[in-house]
């Protein structure tokens, strides 16, 4: 009988969303009637802005015309998204990088969860805790790991905490690591890096050899332009980083799908001999032999987003939802509650009331005020005590759950 | 610094598409007035027909509504789509599967690349040959196999050859594998299982334990109803089998990316202690960590082709093809070249003349008719004189190349 990857069997929980999920729907079931408010999950609610529905308009008519038909695509992404791309994503923040470094994919989810594959399970690897469980747990999948500790933690793998006493943004460790997956502004605290803070990661990366996995999906909420929105802002970041951007919250794609993730020809990774490789090459590789390119018409309302009306728009998307969480924060704050972030992220981290575990203030939250939220320990063990409430939604979804949890432990 | 994963550097060849684009762009820049007609790739060329552009018309002002829009979709394929497949795909030919058993990707390069994740890196591996690269470098890029021998051979990889002396479609082997790589309507020979032969190859799985990993991405231009579409036609197939299933190649859905694997929840593995353990779980939560749902929008275009009027118009677009295979095959045989399949399937298999090695005569073909074809040998050693002429082309420069090389070679 064929074996089957044993590493899978080490996973302590099904992937956190799916459970939140279930749960859910298990409380609407005995609840019919229960007007639940859905502030778990980081998904979207707006709808896509009319220059991005007008590009999609105009790709399908494309494809739909014998003479403008598109097929399999050039691999890495079209090059009117890839230039896109470099214009505005890094060239306006003085980042220079060349066409076939970028590679448009269909979500940070996929390229933070595959880019595993190219290094050797011999690599260390370090996440900061509470964490993105794609991190860790396609690291377990791959066997990088030991199993399970029952607490959350596998063998094997290095764990900063962030806590209120750093600030939810860990230093550099003493010791060094192969692989580090920071996310900046991060999932699911909320907090952001400084350049400073950033500097000091990429310094101890080229100092130990290591390569940092920089997932910045969300940076398109970074609301001081002084913050860096990406690695390559720091010096030396070139070589050793990989960055990963998405436009899932950027432009409303969660229900579209588009990605991409930078990895620099300067990049080197050492095979078992002790050579330098390329790592571009092996992600090019990768990429060519697992995955088949974006949908055309996606890539189009992709480049769209970087119009000067789309940028508008979008940026107005965002906006409104950082006035959500602007509402949330206070709101709870108001309420006694001790809140972080949701400045420069969707995302309201904050401390569960009474010291409640995390699943257990899910259970109360749920039961009443019909509110989902996500179990900071769902993160990962430092999550434990601590809640994540996301600003996607509608401004009157927000304002009544906000209006609920007051009424519930004012 | 970060070990890379060493497999990578046992692939003997580049992926063979970009390959292929490579040298056709290196003679066009030699020769810039050259006429270059592409039947190398298999991609279609056919615009999407009217009811897939409605489809998406409306699926787009959907995303560009409140009320309609879509973020994170419900994990596996919404129910719209998943129900069209089972009941057009499964239930017209007699086959019963669950809904939860259809998993929804964006591609079926993707999912035969991504599935051997789930099985243990010490599970053998059979292919036919010569067969689709993907099976086989997925595999050499997971450590299932030692070294390459410079012929395109990797070391513990079982290779069946696929000749002119068993029509080719080789039969199972006396001895035994843990997965096995089935392919039909064949990529590249453009042959096609009858009943009784995927029956063997079911009846061997069941006694050995293997499981077949069965790509029917051609399935739509299977001519003949007596033969199977699905492996689950056969009786005991759920028990030892996956499929896939695309829309690339049925729809025209090369630049749209929609296809689906089933994982049934009958299959089973075995873990490191000789316990049973489900697949379907397996895969599920693979999906669930490293994947996030095809488009809203293209996954409306798919179930679009399901509908009557969408039936009708892309089996036209079959039929339009299979014409243009059908002109290859009979021009290719009057002037002479010994050729195969082009019946059930978009492929023409070809004996390259005068025993020219597969990729001499791509360069001969290219310079005396700049007609791009894929060299057998591109896809294993036994495709060594061998070559695959694509029939995803309009019909005139289906002619004109047919043209051009009968009077090249007659």
């Amino acid at each position: 009988m064929a074996h089957i990857n044993d590493h899978y069997l080490k996973l302590e929980a099904g992937y956190l969303f799916p459970e939140i999920g279930r749960r859910v729907e298990a409380y609407q079931a005995a609840h019919p009637d229960a007007p639940v408010i859905r502030l778990g999950i980081g998904d979207v609610t707006l709808p896509l802005v009319p220059v991005i529905v007008q590009a999609l308009h105009e790709a399908v008519d494309d494809m739909g015309r014998a003479e403008d038909f598109k097929g399999y695509g050039p691999g890495q992404g079209y090059p009117f998204l890839v230039d896109a791309i470099l214009e505005h994503d890094f060239r306006s923040r003085g980042v220079e990088l060349e066409a076939d470094e970028v590679f448009v994919s269909d979500g940070s989810k996929q390229d933070s969860g595959n880019i595993q594959e190219i290094f050797g399970t011999d690599c260390s690897v370090l996440v900061t805790d509470p964490v993105y469980p794609v991190y860790v747990d396609t690291n377990v999948m791959a066997g990088r790991t030991g199993g399970g500790d029952g607490a959350g933690y596998y063998e094997g793998m290095q764990y900063l905490p962030a806590n209120e006493a750093n600030g939810f943004v860990p230093a550099p460790p003493d010791g060094s690591a192969d692989l580090a997956y920071l996310c900046s502004p991060n999932n699911p605290t909320g907090s952001v890096m400084t350049r400073e803070q950033l500097t000091a990661w990429v310094d101890w990366a080229r100092a130990c050899d290591a390569v940092i996995l920089f997932d910045a999906a969300y940076d398109a909420f970074i609301s001081d332009p002084v913050l860096p929105r990406s690695i390559y802002e720091i010096p030396g970041a070139k070589e050793c980083a990989i960055e990963m951007r998405s436009f899932s919250k950027r432009a409303g794609f969660t229900g579209m799908r588009c990605a991409y993730t930078i990895v620099p020809k300067a990049l080197q990774g050492s095979d078992a001999n002790g050579e330098k490789v390329s790592i571009h090459s092996l992600w090019a590789r990768r990429q060519a032999t697992k995955f088949n390119e974006v949908p055309y018409i996606i890539q189009r309302a992709a480049a769209a987003a970087f119009s000067q009306e789309g940028q508008k728009q979008t940026c107005e998307q965002v906006a409104y939802y950082m006035e959500n969480a602007r509402r949330v924060r206070d709101g709870l704050s108001a309420a006694g509650f001790t809140v972080f972030a949701g400045v420069h992220a969707p995302y309201i981290w904050l401390r569960t009331p009474e010291g409640l575990r995390s699943w257990d203030f899910f259970d109360v939250l749920l039961e009443k005020t019909h509110v989902v939220g996500t179990p900071g320990s769902g993160f990962g063990p430092a999550g434990e005590g601590y809640f994540r409430i996301s600003a996607f939604n509608s401004r009157e979804n927000v304002d009544e759950a906000v209006s609920r949890i007051q009424k519930a432990f004012s």
